[in-house]
């Protein structure tokens, strides 16, 4: 009798039940991949002559029974053992062992497991890349409409210079395309057939794997049975993706975040986007932008939890890696998800107080920068010296409480110790933030004039990964049709 | 029309309405914590004479019914603002606002949820803490029927000197009885009422905080209302314990798996623990330490991803911090639990080899440094030069495909180079695994003698343990029993 | 030949001598520490009769000779197993393998590494804890100057309520001293002695660990062999503490980071604590902020690079764990304090704009909460029902862009739909942040008198902790002189 | 007067001096770098005519001094504002104001410690592909020598079906080999120039970036200069990569380490990478296997450490990301060539013992499979069917202590009720672990017939790696000489 007064066994068994038990019911979720798989492998197994034409075709008029129905179309599911022997144990009891026990001819649950959880990840995958689509898709037409959209351009959150709001807007977007690019890497990683490597040894029956990769829709077959069975790096490499990118949206939050201060004020968010107090009756919390600076860090650390679970296991096929490494994967894309359609809600939903951005960056001296270039170009200055020379006049201004705005050219003068000569009008010119962000059109500046060549680029790369991802959507769904067609048409030769 | 075909304002409320609404979900589990705070904060407004004494009354009758028919007192609960104000909706619906407004006098959901999370901590540590002692119980309980079983003590996983079963079943039980101590302190640190704080600034009603923390069996209050609803750190502390403590299980684990090997082939699992293959016929796998291992790595990293989503955040009340920091530290206290249930089961479930744990200890060298220890102690050698002596008689021996058995005094003159008079049993006697148990009684080594002594204590420390968490739980129990008492004799008078 | 163009064996022994090296340069540091042992574990051999008397003697001459001259007292110290065999195989050089040879009787590097371990962390850890009472100490001093200076506080960033400066510098000091309490039982953990337990196993020589524990100035003596070899679990409890409390500093350097932003301007650095452009003239960045918030990572971090080290090795003396698991301890702990100093440098040296604090809090709706609070106490509504009317008032008056400063009886009256009677000059006070401090004063509220009793409080927590270190490390250092004495006194005899 | 005794300014200074002053040092090392930078923005800016010609040609001369001299060629460098000022000051020492404060026009160190990371990242990531090429083409060397050496492969550490050596090594090249890509992919997204992008903000001079792209060797010029500044995923991007491969290493060792125990004994390694004890005489602890193990984790944790740092943060240039984030960027790829070297030394130092390993398949019943699959293939068995026949021999044999190779046809008929007409030669045929392997030739499995055609089709994909990562390191060489090149050219017109 153990601390739970129970004796041993109902208490050993009580724990198995419970730890082991979960597995079938999380395994139920992947019935469709289990199926279309068995679907492609009876055909290969009969092709090849592995199993007799009427065994396949009895297996095969059953599995697509499964594929229109469902689970229902299978008999009560349970054991510790997991979905496929739950599965097995339900078409040997409709069909007979001779039928249903030919199933699993030539292979094992780790190449099949290995295959589900490949033909899983393409899915998720592919939804993750649709929403951060929508989210670039999203930046680049609201940076269209902000173009001109003049704001303070912050470095350490102080005022550096002028910027526009399409070019932060394009920065972020930037960061997704590169997002974008390791998540279609990833995918390429994850498209290669582990099936047919059986437990970790292949096997002795003359399948034909390269048949089975063309019903599946794999572009590439494993040439390692081991390898096949023990690696997992599309998937780690999945989610290294998502913790790159989430790591990005955190910061563009902190930047919206702190924008949306009381003190900065540079926008609103909908009612939907933001939260009240119980208490206090001002408030306009930005409860997505907490949200999403907080949520991020689910994503970011998965692909450290997933890989500390595979640290110091064998490389083989084992529970660590192949279950209990992967249990945080999916709620890892579906957070990523959940991140990115949120930044596009809130990318959509701003408020932008163009106003309040445009008056900020004329008094907070942001514009000197260019000043200190107009004495470079036009005075003769070298670079440090004109530097120094303004910094001299910005701290004077600073100590007596001026804004930029407050300049005058006999600052400069007395700071340059000789008269520059520069007319009050050039300084004006030279402190204003629109005519700084016209003049910041090299080394990819904020200018609207090269904002507009970009974006036109960006739209197309957009276009383009879109085509990209098209393409490999449909033929997941092309090929699935395939199969059922091909399957339909053994049984009703 | 943004990419999914919505209009900007859909998009943004189904974002929103995905993503804040399972708030309210989420917190239903708490709904029990929620209304124990409403009764003792109503007792404390009725006995301050905040609120007046018929408003009390009626909502303390509302609140013990809640307390005796759970969620379904409640009318339907909506809404994207979690819990309270859904539950405070229900109230004012069937009270009026003057009644059911009033409950939220003098108080926020800031320090509402973080009274909220503490009480919820305290239970969740509870039941860790239930099963830790469970497994210490196990250990203890094991180690009393192998305190003779002698088996090779390994470092590196190479045979190193002869130990115990039950010296390694001690060691693990000591590394446990650290980490109850460890929840402990974070049990303690949870102990504090933050109730009172309001938003952040506390309150201008004179509330009495310490009958609040009275009523709830809270055994402090915080001090400043502040960092009453800023910190968490009881949370991240809890989950830095269960991390250490998942730690130790995945080596204790890790220990096992490799004795459980065929080739080592030290003990059993029953079969609800091992598991089988589908392709395999003679497969027993070790799936119960296998999941122990892998799921490790979740109570491992939870810390972790707390501690990410807190960073750089406002030391305030944060929707970062408050909600998001702590959505996984649920999941990391059940898993630490199944984890420390998984070791329990697997401790009571093991099947000894104890013949194939001693034979092995005969022949592996692994006595050979008591042999040293002899040459010491009754030849004179300094340790280094009997050492010397010694590792050149291994080294000729196991060139020659010998056993430690196979040893002979005549080896060790050869290698001295003199006659060193040891006679033939005294040898066989230094090189007995058994011997050698008998004799590591110094330095809390694995003899009988002093593990028997040590059993005695551990288990005593054991009951002391018990003893604290009951204490603690009974007050918990008692405490609530009191404040519904309290209630009811309030609204019957 | 490799693909390094060196034959196996020259690219084997280049990388085993590049990878297996660097041990004993490491362990350099730790020689005081191995020599205090040394000094120990002889006396107590000699006290024991393990070794004899004349032995004895002349290896604590030598040992006495290494504590004055230090490294130099040493010859060459070379070989790739690390500091204590080349120490050994130094004074087998200088003494003959009869004496240097006996120092090692009844010991192992296994026991010998964990207990340096041990006396190292006591050292860093006492020095973390001196840095941490500093910045407490810090913290209540300004807090002290600015028990009275009004400020907005924010949550979600957004202003709240008014708070003063020394509520958030005492709600920081608050956590800090919980962090203060979990490094001191990390500490109490620290002081166990695993000297005795030799590899794994003890030993069958009689020593008297609890004598060498005195010496060495432990409390406590761990009971099982296995586990003292073993467990680092004191270090990683070590870790889990310096983490949270990196936490902590990067949240507050946040408030600070958004509170010097220009928008805000509530305070300056001094320039040694920020830094320029090296092209923008006006710049002042906030590097030493910034430096808190990045660096904190790896605080944060160095736990789970630890346990994750840890994970699946074996329960006992192995390198992943012993060597490898804490090569970041210590620059963890450098890291910790350098955080610590940092932000005491900050909190030292922060210029706060008092004025703009002030004003700030003016205007900007944080005190309509206390008005909300006057309708409950003065004109009998519900909390909700006044709540619903002010929530009207602000709604109102925002989108006329009015500051709070501008609400008037009227619009509350409009807004209510019936003439409330409040005096224009209750508004005003009602809305007036420094009476709106005063009066926060329940609910550890930042009103000044709380402040002020507090403020007495936390400088009594802070000597209690003062003295409790002290205590400490007094006995630290006093029982190392009396360990000295005692060796002198032996061989002066 | 703080804690320490010292008036606040002066602990200011010192912990900004301990804090800040150590960047200096660190930067040091990427002086090369630096001065690369500076020779091509030099041409790029005297052949757009924003320097004077002469200006430029007296900054190249002294850029040419610092290339051939190093550190030596400048005078003092001290500040706490890193490398580039201390540099520019040093310039400006000696050249005056005019000719040293003209290098830094249209530029800031924002952009140029980008590029500066981007370049020092290039060659890092080089020398870590070096590495893992070395150690590809040593698994297949070994591989070329063990494709027929039987052993048991082992799925969760038990006997699972025989597999070759060669199988096994090939598992870990194929792997490697998808780090390779992942590092090759890392690399190229590095190669973006962000030069020019000065601040955040581009510039108003009318800079060519192409030129200086070309001129360092950059095949991309990013196109927003806020990314430009703002983003480090290239560098995440490696850490992950370095992570991943980490992790398999981290696989690899805990196979071998497995198969080093006494117990399975398949192999022995040098001394030079294995230890002894100080203690127990017959030691061989596999140290080189618990360094790789242990320190993986540091490979492992250095990427979530960064996105740590990084989290929370302005999508700017800020210290936490540009500096902070990145401290341990070199210790975690020097970590990561150290594990590949050291896995490299440990595959070419492994001395196989070949007869233990084929002994051991023999008996262990990992053949069992493959009789299994004789009896659907000769006796018209099902699948399942026949693994239950099997399945229950293997059980009843096993009870009764028989090793594989004692099975009998007469059990098989016992087993299935009938005569099954199995020759005895057949059962020994189908139970012998060298005719398993080669009969496992479909599903990539491990028989020398498919082994043979991978090894050659591996050495060709190592070859086609090889020369891609030498036409990068040929590009960046030859590019760097052309520079030089066309600096001196310059200056000797």
């Amino acid at each position: 009798v153990t601390a739970q007064g129970t004796t041993n066994q109902e208490f050993i068994d009580q724990v198995a039940g419970r730890l082991f038990g979960e597995r079938l019911e999380s395994e139920k979720r992947t019935l469709t991949h289990l199926n279309d798989i068995n679907l492609a492998h009876v055909i290969m197994l009969r092709e090849t002559e592995i199993i007799e034409a009427g065994v396949a075709d009895a297996l095969l008029v059953k599995l697509l029974e499964i594929d229109a129905r469902g689970i229902d179309a299978l008999g009560d599911l349970s054991g510790n053992e997991g979905l496929y022997l739950a599965y097995e144990g339900s078409l040997i009891d409709e069909l007979g062992i001779e039928v249903g026990g030919a199933l699993h001819t030539a292979r094992s649950r780790n190449d099949l497991g290995a295959t589900i959880h490949r033909m899983h990840t393409r899915v998720q995958v592919m939804l993750l890349l649709d929403a951060v689509l929508g989210l670039r898709e999203s930046l680049i037409h609201k940076a269209r409409s902000h173009v001109a959209t003049v704001m303070t351009g912050y470095t350490h959150f102080q005022p550096a210079q002028p910027v526009t709001l399409a070019h932060w807007l394009l920065a972020i977007e930037a960061a997704l395309s590169r997002d974008t690019a390791r998540l279609i890497a990833a995918l390429d990683r994850t498209d290669a057939l582990p099936l047919g490597s059986c437990a970790l040894a292949g096997t002795d029956f003359p399948i034909d794997p390269s048949r089975t990769a063309d019903l599946l829709g794999f572009g590439e077959i494993l040439d390692n049975s081991l390898d096949a069975v023990a690696g997992r790096d599309y998937a780690t490499e999945t989610l290294a993706a998502c913790a790159i990118l989430a790591t990005t949206l955190s910061r563009a939050a902190t930047d919206l975040h702190v924008w949306y201060t009381h003190e900065f004020g540079y926008f609103t968010l909908p009612p939907a986007l933001s939260g009240g107090s119980s208490i206090m009756p001002q408030k306009k919390n930005p409860v997505a932008l907490e949200i999403l600076k907080g949520r991020s860090a689910q994503a970011m650390s998965a692909f450290e939890t997933t890989l500390m679970a595979q640290k110091n296991t064998s490389y083989s096929n084992v529970v660590d890696v192949n279950r209990e490494s992967l249990r945080g994967f999916d709620s890892a894309l579906e957070v990523t998800v959940d991140l990115v359609d949120l930044m596009h809600a809130v990318v959509d939903g701003m408020n932008v107080d163009k106003e309040r951005m445009a008056s900020q960056a004329a008094v907070n001296f942001s514009t000197v920068t260019l000043l200190t270039n107009f004495l470079v170009r036009e005075r003769d200055y070298s670079f440090r010296a004109a530097y120094q020379l303004v910094k001299q006049v910005v701290e004077t201004a600073t100590q007596s409480g001026y804004a930029s705005t407050d300049l005058t050219p006999q600052m400069l003068d007395d700071a340059a110790g000789r008269p520059l000569e520069i007319p009050d009008e050039t300084v004006r010119e030279m402190l204003d933030p629109e005519r700084n962000i016209n003049s910041l059109k090299y080394g990819s500046g904020p200018a609207p004039s090269w904002c507009s060549d970009i974006l036109d680029r960006r739209a197309e790369d957009l276009k383009r990964d879109e085509a990209a991802i098209d393409a490999i959507a449909g033929a997941v769904h092309s090929n699935r049709r395939r199969l059922l067609e091909q399957a339909r048409e053994i049984v009703s030769r």
